[in-house]
C-alpha cells in the first residue's frame, strides 16, 4: 500500500523546504477558499465520533497536507504520524513578560509591489495565520490564535527545524564537539562515497553543496522520489529495494560540481547535518535538541518530530512546537543567547550566525525575491537596513528577528501555497511597518 | 502492504488486553532469553544512526511487538505508531513525597504452587521488570527503572488504559453527565444495531456484555482480524472494503446471548465506552482524561495514546505513561480521590469501583487464576483478605492498590509472555510479602 499515490501524499511532508514545494505550486489556487471558509473549526475538519466520511484527515487517502485539509494537520501531525518527543525540562517553564501594546492591529502597510493599503488585522486573514506573537524589548506586546491553534497546541514548524538544527550545530562547535572545517567523511564515514563525503561542515550548514539531486516532479524516476520511499515511515511494499530512512538515502546522493560555490537549498543537507550532530554526540537528534535548547531555554511544551522507519528523527523539517516556545527561541538568539542573565546558548553560536552566509553564493542561486540575501547555519539573511534574519518554513511559518528595533515576529501558518515567496509581499513590508509603529511609540 | 502479515503484527499491539493475547502466548517461550539477555540497551536494539539491519526494530518487518523487540517498543510506541497527547497541566506538577524504606531488595517470598524462595530483587528480573515503585501511607519507599524505562519516559500501559477509561467513566457518572443505567442505544445511535445497542453502560463498563466476537487466530475470518484490520492506522490495501477505525468497527459486533449474565473480558466493550466517554462529553478521549486527570492530579510528563485511522484514541489499550504518573493515579484513587487535600475526583467515583464486580458472573467465566475474583467499571478485584483491586495490563503492566496496607505498587514491564497468569506467581505473593514487611517496619 506504500505505493506512488502514498508517496505523493507525503513527499509535501517530508520535503517541507522553502522553496522545496514551489516548482510544484507556486501560486495560491485561485479556487482557494478564503482564510474564513477554509478554518478546520468552521469546515468541520475530523469533528465528530467518528469524523463523516467527509470531513475525515487522513494517511493517505484524503491528502493530509493539501488545501484545507493541512489546516488541521498542522496542528496535528502526531496523530498522522510516528514521532519522537523533544524534552521540555520537566521542574518548569521560563515565564514570558507581557507588555500588551494597542493599536498593532491597526497598522497599516503598503503590500509589496501594490498601491493598495491593508491593516495588520488583515494580513492574518490573508495569510491564513494560525498563531502571531510578537516581542519587542523582551516582552510579548501582541499574541494571538486562530484556525487549529491555540496556546499549548504544537504546530508544524516545517523548514524553521533546520534554523534548529543550524542552531545545535553551532552550539556544538561553540563547545568544541564539532568543527565546522571538518570534512563529512572525517565524521560520519558511510558518507564518504556520498556527495557529502568530501564537503566541509560548514558548506553542509550553508547549503552550498553541489549535489545531483532532482526535484523534477514530471520525472518519475527524480531523486525526489527516491528521497521520499526511502523517509517515508510506513511500510515499504514488499517490491521495493531502494534505501531504508533518510541516512541510507543520504549515502546515495552524488555530488555535482564544486562544493562552496553556489547556494542549493536542499533539505538533504539538513538531513546530513543531523547525521553529523548524532555522530558527534552519540545521541538521537530529538534528545540533543531537547539538551541543548528545549530544556535549557525552559520551554513549556515538549515539542514533536517525525520520525523515518528506523526512528532517525527528521531533522529538515519535522518539528512540531508551540507559538510561544518558538518565540522563547527566538528571544535566545535575539538576546545572543542570554536567558534572564544566563548565558544559556553560547554567545559565539550566535555571533556565527549573525555574520550572514556568502552574499556571492546566493545570488549565483537566482532567488528573485530575496536579491540581497544569504543563508547561514540554516537560518535567511534579509541583509536589508534593519540587519533582520529569520528562521522560515513553508506555507507561512516564521521566526523573523529584526535586531535594529529589538523585536521578534513568529508566525505560523496554513497557507494554501508553500512558497513565502508568495505569503512575503502582504508579510515583510507589515513586519516593517510594525517595527516603525513599536519605535515610535 | 497492509497485508495479513502487518495485520499479525498489529493485532498484538491494539488488542492489548489481559487475557487476549493468551491463546496465541500462554506460556513463557522456552528460548526466551532472561531478564539480562534481553536488555535492549545489551541487545543494542535501535543503537546506531541508523541502527545496523539486525538491530532494527521497525512497523512492520521486525514484528515490533514480539519478544525482545517489545522490550524496546514498550518505551517507543509514539516513534512506532500516530499518538496522540493526554496533556498534563502546563503550570505545574503535583510533586510526590520520599520515605524509601531499606531491605525491601532482600525480603524473600514463596512462588506460587512451589517450595522455592525468592528474593523481592530477583523477582524484578524474573518478570523483566522495567520499572517499579511502591507507595506507603502516601510515600514513596521504593522506585527502579530498569531496561529501557527511566523517569521522564512514557512506557506502554497496555490495558491498564481500560481502568483509567473506566475511572473516567464514574467520574462522569458521578458528575451526573453519564447515567451507568443507560441503554448504549441511547447515547450513541450508532450503536443501535450493534450487541451494544441494549446494552447498559454498567454492563459495558463491567463487560458483562455478550458478543458474537471470536478470537480465534487459527480462523482468518475471525473477528480479531476485522478488529484489527479496521484499527490499524496504516493506509488500507485497496481492496479493503471493511469498517475504518475502531467505531465502525464496534457497528458490526452482533449480540450472542443475554447481556449481564457472564463477565466476558472483550477489549471492544472499551472502545465502546471510549466512544460513550465522547458521546456524552462531546470531546475527544485523549482531552477528556486530560481534563478529569492528567491535569488535576498534577501529571509530571503528558501521556500518549494510539490512534486509529481516523485520530480515534484506542481507550481499550493505547495509552503509554511514566512510572510516578501511574503512581500519582493509583495513589488518587487508594486515597478515595483525593490529593494533598483536595478532592480531585469525586469519592463516588471511588467508591463505585471499589464495590467490586459480580463475582457470580466473573466465576462463570471461568479464569482459575482469580477463582474468587471481579472485574468492575474495567478494574480487576481479588477479594482476597486485603481488599485488593487492580489495573492490568499484558506483559506486567500493573497498578496493584492494597487498602489494608496503605500500599500502592506500580510495575512496568516488558515480559516475553503477554498472560499476566503466568506473571502472577512470582508477583502477587510477592507483593503480599512487601505488605507485611512496610506493616512490620
Amino acid at each position: 500500500m506504500t505505493n506512488k499515490k502514498t508517496f505523493l501524499t507525503l513527499v509535501i511532508c517530508v520535503c517541507s523546504s522553502l522553496f522545496f514545494v514551489v516548482k510544484a505550486n507556486t501560486a495560491t489556487p485561485k479556487t482557494a477558499l478564503s482564510d474564513q471558509e477554509s478554518n478546520p473549526n468552521t469546515l468541520g475538519l475530523m469533528k465528530g465520533f467518528p469524523p463523516p466520511v467527509d470531513k475525515r484527515v487522513m494517511l493517505p487517502d484524503s491528502n493530509f497536507f493539501s488545501f484545507p485539509n493541512l489546516r488541521w494537520s498542522v496542528c496535528h501531525m502526531r496523530e498522522l504520524l510516528p514521532t519522537a518527543s523533544i524534552n521540555r525540562n520537566v521542574s518548569g517553564y521560563q515565564p514570558l513578560e507581557y507588555a500588551l501594546v494597542n493599536g498593532i492591529d491597526d497598522v497599516k502597510f503598503t503590500p509589496t509591489n501594490t498601491k493598495s493599503i491593508m491593516s495588520w488585522h488583515d494580513s492574518l486573514a490573508k495569510n491564513y495565520t494560525d498563531g502571531m506573537l510578537i516581542i519587542h524589548k523582551g516582552k510579548i506586546v501582541y499574541e494571538k490564535y486562530r484556525g487549529c491553534l491555540s496556546e499549548h497546541v504544537n504546530h508544524a514548524a516545517m523548514s524553521m527545524t533546520k534554523s534548529v538544527t543550524g542552531l545545535v550545530a553551532e552550539i556544538l562547535i561553540s563547545k568544541g564537539i564539532l568543527q565546522d572545517e571538518s570534512l563529512v567523511k572525517e565524521i560520519v564515514p558511510e558518507l564518504e562515497n556520498s556527495a557529502f563525503g568530501d564537503a566541509t561542515v560548514r558548506q553542509v550548514m550553508d547549503m552550498t553543496t553541489s549535489l545531483k539531486y532532482s526535484e523534477n516532479y514530471a520525472d518519475p524516476n527524480a531523486d525526489i522520489w527516491k528521497y521520499s520511499a526511502a523517509a517515508n515511515p510506513l511500510p515499504k511494499p514488499e517490491s521495493y529495494a531502494g534505501p531504508i530512512g533518510y541516512f541510507e538515502y543520504l549515502q546515495t546522493v552524488k555530488k555535482d560540481n564544486e562544493h562552496g560555490v553556489i547556494f542549493g537549498y536542499k533539505t538533504v543537507n539538513t538531513d546530513a547535518l543531523g547525521w553529523i550532530i548524532s555522530a558527534v554526540t552519540g545521541q538521537k537528534f530529538n534528545d540533543v535538541v531537547s539538551e541543548l535548547l528545549w530544556s535549557p531555554l525552559g520551554m513549556e511544551v515538549s515539542a514533536d518530530i517525525t520520525v523515518d522507519g528506523l526512528g532517525i528523527p527528521f531533522s529538515g523539517g519535522g518539528m512540531s512546537a508551540t507559538l510561544r516556545d518558538l518565540a522563547r527561541l527566538g528571544l535566545a538568539v535575539a538576546n545572543d543567547g542570554m536567558v534572564n542573565g544566563i548565558q544559556v546558548i553560547p554567545k559565539s553560536a550566535i555571533d556565527s550566525i549573525r555574520k550572514g552566509g556568502s552574499k556571492d553564493a546566493f545570488s549565483k542561486a537566482g532567488y528573485k525575491s530575496m536579491p540581497n540575501g544569504s543563508y547561514r547555519s540554516m537560518w535567511w539573511h534579509f541583509h536589508n537596513a534593519n540587519g533582520a534574519f529569520a528562521a522560515r518554513g513553508v506555507h507561512g511559518q516564521t521566526i523573523y528577528i529584526d535586531p535594529s528595533v529589538d523585536m521578534i515576529i513568529v508566525r505560523l501558518a496554513s497557507h494554501p501555497t508553500a512558497s513565502n515567496s508568495v505569503i512575503d509581499p502582504t508579510s515583510l513590508p507589515a513586519y516593517q511597518a510594525i517595527a516603525d509603529y513599536l519605535m515610535s511609540n
